[in-house]
């Protein structure tokens, strides 16, 4: 028995999506800015998947500014938009990914005064505090849509709504929640938004800003004036049409595919919950792919290495980053002890996996804690 | 008939390539940093993709950055060094590609000072004049390995040992030379280099920048802290594996390559200056590939219009730049009259092209131009 429960951290390409890759891959190699037929040809399928893209966030697809991944997107609005704003404040949650926390931490040295959003013991952004926050001049506020270790779904149209009364503007990164529940632009209220298709069963080395047009922001690649000026570079035309298709298979299996992981998911939170394990974020809305658990005096780091060996790839701490050995900072920020935090594993679930995968993984998690607890028993 | 002669705007993936690219785009799915065995696999295929690209180059694989393309990777370095350096003066060639041309101009705002390098009727970059420049202090200097449009090899090794001199941090854009020649980093004597995946046979969405180890350079792109804190982001693993084969073989067959394109292009230089085209940059050494030529009254938007027509992909000034009416700032740079330059077409040969496509081009350009004379006559 082997499972995949690290869909967070990327997909498999979905066959769909490959199979409508593969033509660009092959034959169809030309460069969209090319006057030739090859090019043409490019150019209309960025079209395409401009359209697909967008269609699934409702919104034009002179909105969508494709770039290389959800990093580069994050980072792009928040240095895109510090070259053009007057430094005042850039709020953040205390709980967003390190593309959006380094990005705005460098923004210190221009003058910026970065305030963390506290996030509350159930993994969601404290409104009071936003509220708070806003008291002085903000230009730019930035609030995940759903967490990447949590799955904790996050209050962003509320954000939002405080952030354009206090004239700031608004961004979210969704790169954990587009794909697994319906999202849309205009009902969030943000100003940019952050698309990532290699969490969606889409390639990696594609991603895009999602842009109301009248957001100051400044390319962070400049060159050839592709992606309208705000990002220069022949595009990625294979990754961007899987990404379209990603986004089109996406809208067609939504609620089936939630319903599914959901259903994996709540098995695994009782099975776990019986076993003494502490669920984070538990009580909050979670995307419905997601848990974040922890076993007392066991290390997580320790289990995702015991696990792997038992054939189940799972993550501790955020899989995104490099290795760490500091707890997360998600699970701090929600007021978690240090020492229960450095427990954490994450179970992120998806299209392939089955019933029988969960249930055995029941079984085989039992087995490791119990191992390590007697180790660390005979070691005391 | 139909020919790609558009090489240096993009390539195809070579089959070697794209299988070797084929189990990261299945099977092979993992986030490189995770660690569970999926991770760990997608990080050894980076390894040995580090290895391939900096074996090419004569660099230690831990100079190799990955990045999305040669425009990130160009952006990187002039953006990175000036968080670093204080703002001083930064010389670039005139004839630049875009991205470095305008992250260049972009520092102006932060007080650094633009200095373009002549180039010679030739076409390449004047050496008297880069001793010129250098009589100010120079933080940067950037020159590209072969320009982009003539194909024309540039001074680099000589720009770098004055550089050196002048205490200068020397950075070449080397995605039109890599692969078609052999280059070597430390002969050269830069301190950082510019590759792209898909200029030689690689996939789009793969680049790198090769840096000396001291270089002070700081991320474009902030998060995770991937590729040693240089580049964060998802590794595109696909890709990066597809750029380190099409790096092996590009070693393999470069001579072989290299004789075939030459062949071509010299029948193609002499039958294009029997019909009396202007060949910009003929009397400098080339890469072998690449011809850049004028028919005088006829403009070259429209021969790559109606060549594309007859079957022959081509391109008109800069093929990796958005469409423009302006003339080629490299030829401008170069002397030429706007007139002329206006005219500019270049073809740029590859692994599959063929000799009967080159004299079947000819044949074919002779009677476009013909055509296109006797359509003026009667206009005028």
């Amino acid at each position: 028995m082997s499972a995949y429960f690290d869909h967070n951290a990327t997909t498999p390409i979905d066959d769909h999506v490959l199979q409508a890759m593969m033509p660009y891959l092959r034959d169809e190699y030309g460069n969209a800015s090319s006057r030739h037929d090859s090019g043409t040809r490019a150019r209309q399928a960025l079209d395409v998947a401009r359209e697909q893209v967008a269609a699934l966030v409702g919104v034009q697809a002179a909105q969508v500014v494709f770039v290389s991944g959800g990093t580069e997107a994050n980072n792009m609005f928040v240095k895109g938009m510090a070259a053009y704003l007057k430094p005042t404040q850039i709020a953040i949650s205390a709980i967003e990914h390190p593309c959006v926390l380094k990005p705005a931490t460098s923004l210190a040295r221009t003058g910026w005064k970065v305030r963390k959003l506290k996030a509350d013991t159930d993994g969601t952004v404290n409104l009071d505090d936003v509220d708070d926050a806003l008291r002085v001049p903000t230009g730019m506020v930035s609030v995940m849509l759903a967490n990447n270790e949590t799955g904790v779904l996050q209050p962003v149209a509320q954000v939002a709504e405080r952030a354009r009364a206090a004239r700031a503007w608004m961004h979210t990164d969704a790169v954990q929640c587009v794909g697994k529940l319906p999202v849309d632009f205009e009902s969030l209220g943000v100003h940019a938004m952050t698309l990532s298709a290699h969490k969606m069963y889409g390639p990696k080395g594609a991603g895009a800003l999602i842009v109301d047009k009248r957001l100051p922001v400044k390319a962070l690649i400049d060159g050839g004036g592709h992606e309208g000026g705000l990002r220069s570079g022949t595009e990625n035309v294979p990754a961007i049409v899987g990404f379209g298709a990603a986004c089109e298979l996406a809208a067609s299996r939504m609620a089936e595919l939630g319903e599914h992981t959901r259903r994996l998911r709540e098995l695994i939170d009782r099975g776990l919950a019986e076993q003494g394990a502490t669920i984070f974020g538990s009580h909050a809305p979670r995307i419905p792919n997601t848990t974040y658990f922890a076993f007392k005096d066991i290390d997580g780091d320790l289990l995702v290495i015991e696990l792997n060996k038992c054939g189940f790839a799972t993550a501790s701490g955020s899989a995104c980053s490099s290795t760490s050995a500091e707890p997360s900072a998600t699970l701090l920020a929600m007021g978690v002890e240090p020492d229960i935090a450095r427990g954490a594993v994450r179970l992120s679930f998806g299209a392939s996996n089955t019933l029988q995968q969960t249930e055995e993984f029941l079984i085989v998690v039992a087995e490791v804690v119990n191992r390590l607890r007697r180790l660390t028993a005979v070691a005391v």
